[in-house]
């Protein structure tokens, strides 16, 4: 397929290499900063462009991987094209595609990048959306390529995981971030912490988390959670976050 | 070394196995349940007791890991010993031993345990402490012998650390479980987010999180944040947690 790429973020770059990696032929990318799109161009051998009247028009498919804001413009320059036009934005309904062109579709990958490490792409699930049989099939049979994982899944369900992305991944790193911070206050390195956060992890990979739920909370341990809140006093933020997902799992318990 | 083991749960039952596997010699389990003692008394050759008139009285080492409103109880019936007296605890006192017995210590593995996961205890930190320096050292070439990696903190540190992992462990899983229940709430299976858990995870084995932060509160992206907040109407406690702790991120970008 030749696919042309409008983007060079995290997301884009992590898909592109691993549709380059399959054989799929990424003919250009994208971005209003040449520097950008040239970076990613180089690394899958595909043209760099920083101006949309210069995209291709007959490729067979059109990857639009930026900001969720920025979708809709972009997809008003594909209005002539005949090829298939999808995005990867979890939140952004298909209809801001449709509007635009003949052939729409999502393709979201489930996933936290970054650019300093790699994901294999394997093992990152692909929800795909299409507003035509023929189209969704061509998604399908690319999505299954480069990934085990495929779940076709409408609009609404797909927000409905990108929400739940966030309770899963965003504010988990957060979390990650304040145990830090309450370390470092105290001269402690969050080396020590790392196998912990590793093993919590690990362990609702084969085990439901409301199953394997541990701590002071949980076991309503109220002397310790009174001790944690008394150690957070100067930190009014974090006593309040201890607070609020205290009380959360206590409820879970009626 | 001579080791008697009082208690018989998650923490008791890996940290015996461990020692066990290096060729410690834990000769007795306690439990007031005599059938939890038998149950972990068989898996490393011990003899089981549930009174603890029968701890034997020359042991080099007794290790309590009971519940925290427990331990000083226990130590009250090891009064007579000559060995070392250490408990298992993050957030208790060693004065809490040592106000009953001659030579205290601290032997705190981080870590969440299940009974149905196996660990391996050489990634485990564990945190020691003694109330003398011959103490510390059997202490110390003890932990070094299981795991690879040795602290000697003090209580207040301890304290801290134990504070951090709820912020790392607990709350985490905690919201893996909310995660899941807007999922569920919408024909959506877990399976679906543990690639995300994984590599959310995965990703602060190199980095540290405020670095990799992701998601729509960091990017202070207002229209999913209220897209999101929008869809938790129904979940007021959801909701709660959400605002909460995406103010928290957007404080870190002041």
């Amino acid at each position: 397929m030749k696919i042309v790429l409008l983007g060079s973020g995290n997301v884009a770059t992590h898909l592109a290499k691993a549709l380059k990696v399959k054989g799929e032929d990424v003919v250009q990318v994208y971005s209003p900063n040449l520097n950008h799109a040239n970076l990613l161009a180089h690394l899958i051998a595909a043209e760099a462009i920083n101006d949309l009247n210069e995209v291709k028009q007959d490729a067979d498919l059109y990857i639009i991987s930026v900001k969720d804001d920025a979708i809709e413009t972009v997809a008003q320059s594909l209005k002539q094209v005949t090829g298939l036009v999808v995005h990867t934005s979890g939140t952004t309904d298909i209809s801001v595609l449709s509007a635009q062109v003949k052939k729409a579709g999502v393709f979201y990958p489930l996933q936290t990048f970054s650019k300093s490490k790699e994901v294999s792409f394997e093992n990152i699930p692909l929800c795909i959306e299409a507003n035509g049989e023929s189209e969704l099939t061509i998604l399908n049979k690319l999505a299954a390529k480069i990934s085990r994982q495929v779940y076709q899944l409408d609009g609404g369900k797909r927000k409905v995981l990108h929400l739940a992305a966030v309770f899963a991944c965003n504010f988990p790193n957060h979390l990650y971030a304040l145990a830090n911070k309450i370390l470092n206050q105290n001269g402690l390195d969050f080396e020590i912490i790392r196998p912990l956060i590793a093993e919590t992890a690990d362990k609702v990979m084969s085990n439901l988390p409301e199953n394997v739920q541990t701590g002071p909370a949980v076991r309503a341990d109220e002397s310790t959670l009174n001790k944690h809140l008394s150690m957070l006093t100067d930190m009014p933020e974090l006593q309040n976050i201890y607070l609020t997902l205290s009380d959360s799992i206590k409820l879970t318990l009626k």
